[in-house]
């Protein structure tokens, strides 16, 4: 098969491989730009399985900076370019037990230091704004659960959700009007390096000679390529373990349920929280389960932030088990929420989060002329637009990245060889 | 099959294994310990497939403190115990091409500020004491393979070669004596949690329950245990991926050719570096080939650390490929020493690096009632006898361990949740 060459070849279509080709692109509209894909379409992979929800309260400067220069972004592309992405600002609410409130102390000043915008609702409030909540679970069960009552919520303004496949629609839309190509259907099997000066020798490159990557095998051919840039989400390590680069992540599943009723209906309607006159999206004192409002749909979207116990691996197919919602989530949700209670999910779908166990901080990198955005952590939503921008920078060789809102950031810090970010706090 | 019950269950008896058994259980004789290993004798694992050098050479003090206090240990055994570990301080010896003089300028005046006893060996002097030495390589391959002379020579002193087989052996000697036990032919496959406080659900231990380590499956059923010392090496991935932990490492296979002959002789007498008067341990200017003088057998084995380009892979039986000493190691080897020209390895073997590819540090880590140790990135021999107490410490739930000559060290520092440890700038 004849063999293509392009100035940058993005290997993957998802918001981050879409926001780092439309910033390299814009950067350079002379050059000829080619995102790939295994699918058939943008952001149907993780992309399209996340609870797509925004927050900017991270404790770590890296994150928070990443999160409100997106959020930003997404807020300009709607409201000034005037294209819709669904974005509600609804806010995040956590509800916190008495040790959790102690837990989180510090992290809660240190981001109020921060500038992040955290209202306290008192559970008296808490109880008057949302009736459906148990402030004080007393049933047997929630007793041999350790379910501890609430004691504070946490409302965080500057947050809410988003719709993903409308990101990605207005980076695709804008990618083509640049005049960039996309291939879709054509998944990346392998990248090659190849020697810089080669020799001709068999076994080419050798330990001694210097590298560069050459081109992508795809299940269409080779695709030739000055700069790669890797943005295949979980399976980044399965194409960079085979050339000695470790990325630092790993999979792990995350699932989510749509739940709809009426007995949902006054929750979905909760007022003095948003414009929106809807529930935040809030985060149970158990658990890390969580839910989403859906008003369009007249849903909320359930899941639960899984850690210790919850394998790291990945799923070619990866699907949602009911079973999981009824042990894992049920079980605390119902008794905070007694509105769920005999409801069964309507509809369920499960993704993966591309983990970075060691400080929950992307990872842009650029190692000769392959560029790498990694271990989005279940955040990559909310980071997607910045991370783009500093691909793009990587990619101009430069030292700072300029992300919207006129933020700047560090490029050397976010990658992998004098990586220097602090650790997440606050992750959940 | 009927389950037995420890205290404390080592998996793995390869030097790291051996070590932290060792320190938990000479600081608490009265524990039940048992070492399980899939071999059938103690270090058969990467131990044994080490080049088995020491060298006190790091820029991070974390890495520094760990090889110095166990190079001292491994002294100490030797000299005043009585246990010979054939441990001979003959020296590294890295040949400089006038690129890397530039590139470790900074961090040869950081190791010598830090008190790392290192001489400078000027080109006269390397021609003097080296005549197998060719300082500028001048043939046509050198020339169309990039190769830089020689500009100088920088010899670290208490540098060496160890037998690892001896130093599991003592661990093994001292464990017996104390009472642990030994189960070889057992391989873990699997590492289990369950709930702390078990309601009898299905599917505990639930994503809201807490959770403890509870026992080992092996090929002769389980073994429970109260701590769980996780030391199996390039296989910890397999068991703890599982159960939702990431230790950050990769394993990569590392090659290892042993040459003999009499045009060897005069490099294996090398006078001027040591008491031993052999050559150092070597590291060429280009490829990081490297070779260890070992005189007992007359023969020196020779090998290459490699980067960007060799896969991140772990296999079942590795073995070592000539083709690979050929393309990869020879082409240098045989330019700046052209006595091993025409040599043929009379032996090969290949085992694999616990490779952290971040900071190139260990990591020792608690997760409850399991410890971790990983990461050793090709220096286990050097940093083992540290790493172990660094276990012992975390077994205690101590802040701090104490190495041998008293040093002390952060256990918080070299885990996984608040890891703070430099990058590592000196490699090789």
């Amino acid at each position: 098969m004849a063999s293509t060459r392009y100035d940058v070849l993005v290997i993957g279509a998802g918001i981050i491989g879409l926001s780092s080709a439309y910033h390299i692109k814009q950067n350079h509209p002379e050059l000829s730009v080619l995102v790939i894909d295994r699918a058939h379409a943008v952001g149907q992979g993780d992309t399209a399985k996340s609870n797509a929800a925004l927050r900017d309260t991270f404790t770590s400067t890296v994150n928070r900076t990443l999160a409100r220069s997106s959020i930003e972004f997404y807020k300009h592309v709607q409201s000034e370019i005037g294209f819709n992405l669904n974005l509600d600002l609804v806010g995040y609410l956590w509800l916190l037990s008495e040790n959790q409130v102690r837990e989180y102390e510090a992290v809660e000043a240190e981001m109020r230091g921060q500038g992040t915008r955290l209202r306290t609702v008192e559970p008296d409030e808490l109880g008057d704004l949302i009736p459906d909540l148990v402030l004080q679970p007393s049933s047997q069960q929630s007793g041999l659960m350790g379910l501890e009552g609430v004691e504070k919520g946490l409302f965080s303004i500057d947050c809410g959700t988003v719709a993903p496949e409308l990101i990605v629609k207005f980076y695709e839309n804008e990618l083509k009007n640049l005049g960039a190509k996309f291939q879709f259907g054509t998944e990346a099997k392998a990248i090659r390096l190849a020697a810089k000066k080669s020799l001709g020798l068999p076994g080419e490159p050798l330990v001694w000679q210097d590298k560069v990557f050459k081109e992508v095998d795809t299940n269409h051919g080779p695709i030739l390529a000055d700069t790669i840039v890797l943005s295949a989400g979980t399976r980044n390590p399965q194409l960079l373990d085979p050339v000695g680069i470790d990325c630092m992540v790993k999979p792990r599943k995350n699932q989510l349920f749509q739940l709809r009723g009426s007995p949902l209906q006054r929750l979905l309607t909760t007022k003095g929280f948003n414009e929106q006159n809807t529930t935040p999206f809030t985060i149970l004192p158990k658990g890390e389960v969580y839910f989403r409002p859906v008003p369009r749909e007249r849903s909320l979207w359930v899941g639960a932030v899984a850690g210790l116990g919850h394998p790291f691996m990945l799923e070619e197919e990866p699907a949602a088990d009911e079973t999981y919602y009824a042990q894992n989530i049920y079980p605390v949700l119902s008794e905070y929420f007694p509105c769920f209670a005999n409801l069964r999910p309507v509809n369920m779908w499960a993704g993966f989060y591309d983990v970075n166990s060691l400080d929950s901080t992307p990872i842009v990198a650029g190692v000769g002329n392959c560029i790498i955005t990694a271990g989005l952590s279940g955040s990559g939503i909310m980071k997607a637009d910045s991370v783009g921008r500093i691909a793009a920078a990587l990619f101009d060789h430069k030292d700072e990245a300029t992300l919207f809102g006129d933020r700047r950031i560090s490029t050397a810090k976010v990658g992998l060889v004098n990586r220097a970010v602090e650790q997440e706090k606050f992750v959940i």
